[in-house]
């Protein structure tokens, strides 16, 4: 059984909005991703989503309102709700859902760590 | 849809080995707990556990190792899998799983605020 260090793993990844998943446990997924600028508009029809800042400073842009997130505050983004991820900066968080949703269906724009 | 600020959170736990809920997604609860001491041996067959240390020090005591967990540090304990959580010092843990294990069947000693 091994730990995860979420700084080190943070350090591993070297694209935005792509999910890297830490652990697993009754069926939600551990999952860092690195952000800077936003992603589009999206909803998950099938699944709630947990964003937590680990650094950094994350709006979540929400039809009615837009929701600041600092390091250690989290929000649940119901499924169904259509939202966007907008980082003030680069941020750093974890994300807890069903599966992976860092792809262009789930909103994930084009990116690259170069850009 | 309200946003969770995990500091102000733990202010408002006033006893040890309580789990605070302070969300839910995709049947997984997000629960806040202070610990000191250690709690009994126990193991969850219904569940995985995973505990992401916050503040302080967290040593897991499985029975063939003890793995230690410094703030941004996580382990998933599986489900059937004996445990003792253990803090050095006073710790607040961010604790994942489907329902409230902190009960004396789930290895909760008697604690109290005072103690």
């Amino acid at each position: 059984m091994q730990k995860v260090n979420i700084r080190d793993e943070f350090a591993s990844i070297d694209e935005y909005w792509s999910q890297h998943i830490v652990g697993e446990a009754n069926g939600t997924l551990i999952k860092l991703a690195k952000g800077t600028g936003s992603t589009t508009w999206h909803a998950h029809d099938d699944q709630d989503e947990v964003f937590l800042v680990h650094r950094g400073t994350l709006l979540v842009e929400l039809r009615d309102q837009t929701v600041t997130l600092e390091a250690g505050e989290l929000l649940v983004v119901p499924r169904g709700v259509e939202h966007r991820p907008r980082a003030a900066g680069d941020v750093e968080l974890l994300v807890l859902g069903r599966s992976i949703t860092s792809t262009p269906e789930g909103g994930k724009p084009a990116w690259s760590a170069t850009a």
